[in-house]
């Protein structure tokens, strides 16, 4: 039967880029050796790594203005270190949006000052916090764009007089941004992007070489920039998958087509959550996540049949998180609408039983 | 055509890993879903990750002495610096037996004092240094077993009284060792275990947790060890492939067996080297590796003629590192005997020729 995966990530990509992704492992474009065999130096490897870094940029409407992409190791967890070791020298500003926020700021507190500019941890993360003051002359200001466990997404980016850093681990490549309000972006390949195991990096060149402290050379962006993302060997399959899928993504018209069919998703999803009086919605509805839709029964007693009828019509990864419990259905790039349509009539037939 | 893959890594692996990896980027056992959308929590990678743990541990016969296994990601690169991060408080001694022993130093220099007790830089790296002093009341000596590029090998292995590392990335699970004798050991993932993308690490876990300074989170052994390497999203990917690598290698008869397999490959090519007047070997005799074969023809005027051989046999990645010219044969694990008599028969044919 075929699944609808809600996983929150790593989670479902396109089904083209699976089937590439697969043949590849058996054979490399007819070369009579695996993807996995071949030299990262070789010919076929580093035509690879360009395009994909090319696209990244290119999806981003980043070309030609100072940006540098890089694929590397790590996951965002790693990035939360590196961003510090690069950028932070006397104080930097951290809003705090949740669980992934709160690991960036302990990370980044190895390295420096940091001050939280806002959080939402009193009401569990359930809102993005507006209305904060951001200091003057911090060395930049951190922003999560999606928090996955409880379903919020930043809509408006504030404007400041520091570089502007952003973890958009479960959100990138998914919305129309203007990216170049961004100095530096990063992303974990695993959610709209590829399979787990690299990390992209997007970074605006002039941000960096700014602090005084001497920086290992695996921890320095302008290493990975001088080596094209190859100072060392770089994690080959991962970074093939996410080029298919960024092929992918600009064989569908790019941003503003993957956009508009996330925002059918979405409404769909939440105008059941809205309407049907058997579940709730736990994120507040103006920070409402495309990616992720965090919501609970009205009536805990209806788990388990919810449970039973997701599993019968094939739907896979719905568990919310254990910090807030109830449900999330995440709903990245390449989840179909069809599947979220299938969670709907799921959905629905809990009211009419429930 | 069949190839003959030589290459210094990644490498060739197993046809059979080959193949279960392909399918499960399709469909995990049957599961309906890919290994690569399945979510890093579930049950399925969980076990994944244990086994790949247990086998890593079993086959290098450290179960129950009071070593932790690891599956991280960024290369030994990294390892370089977590290392340092971890152990390095006073002073800690590098053999220098090459350009990787060399980049360890570097990095570990951004955290204490650090001196080579030995260095074969004089010859271009062709020896493994002999006979030098190790002072006493060193944090840990580091060693690097096998040295990709000029085709070196450590044979024996130093007493001392500090910890021993080693970076086994190009020849770990080749040979039989006592490796009780090492009190941390780390190897990326692309030469004997699976794909670029991962790194194993093994500690004693009683040498971590001595030195004073603060290590971040996403560095420190102790907290990846906490977590069953689970810290953060793993690469699923390479961890999987590794596995199914290191259950080949079980099934196969593990080290002993291997080390029988590989001594075969690496007598058959070096016998050439030696009683075939058109080549030279690179390496002293009595540091040869079994992994690398370097060598080089004595007469450049050859080459032509050689390469386009080379080729019609479907040698592939027999090209030497440009820091030592000329050839090298890399027969890792999963290259056949077989493949390694294709060479030697096209080294005997130049001979005739030439």
């Amino acid at each position: 039967m075929k699944k609808h995966n809600f996983s929150a990530g790593p989670c479902v990509l396109p089904q083209e880029v699976f089937l590439k992704a697969s043949e590849a492992v058996m054979d490399l474009n007819g070369s009579g050796l695996s993807l996995i065999e071949i030299s990262h130096r070789s010919k076929d490897f580093i035509e690879i790594m360009e395009k994909a870094r090319a696209l990244a940029l290119e999806l981003l409407g980043l070309e030609g203005k100072g940006y540098k992409a890089m694929f590397l190791q790590g996951g965002a967890s790693l990035e939360f270190l590196m961003v510090a070791y690069n950028l932070l020298e006397h104080k930097a500003g951290y809003l705090n949006t949740g669980a992934w926020s709160d690991k960036a700021v302990k990370e980044a507190r190895f390295l420096g000052d940091v001050i939280e500019v806002g959080s939402s941890k009193d009401e569990n993360f359930n809102y993005i916090p507006k209305g904060y003051t951001i200091p003057k002359g911090l060395d930049y200001l951190h922003l999560t764009s999606n928090n996955t466990i409880y379903g919020t997404q930043l809509k408006k980016f504030p404007k400041v007089d520091a570089p502007l850093v952003c973890d958009m681990s479960s959100d990138i490549f998914s919305r129309q941004l203007d990216f170049s309000q961004f100095d530096l972006i990063y992303a974990g390949a695993q959610k709209n992007m590829g399979p787990a195991g690299t990390t992209l990096v997007v970074v605006k060149e002039d941000i960096l070489g700014k602090v005084s402290r001497k920086i290992p050379s695996i921890l320095d962006y302008k290493v990975h920039i001088d080596k094209d993302s190859m100072f060392n060997t770089p994690p080959v399959f991962a970074v093939y998958t996410s080029m298919l899928t960024l092929e992918w993504l600009k064989n569908l018209g790019g941003i503003p087509a993957m956009e508009e069919i996330n925002d059918k998703k979405a409404r769909l999803l939440y105008s059941e959550v809205d309407l049907n009086p058997v579940f709730n919605g736990f994120a507040k509805k103006e920070d409402r996540s495309t990616m992720n839709a965090t919501f609970n029964l009205t009536d805990d007693k209806l788990k388990e049949t919810f449970d039973a009828m997701c599993k019968e019509a094939g739907i896979n990864g719905l568990n919310g998180h254990r910090s807030v419990g109830g449900y999330r259905a995440s709903m990245y790039n390449a989840l179909s609408l069809g599947s979220v349509g299938v969670l709907v009539d799921v959905m629905s037939e809990m009211e009419r039983k429930g």
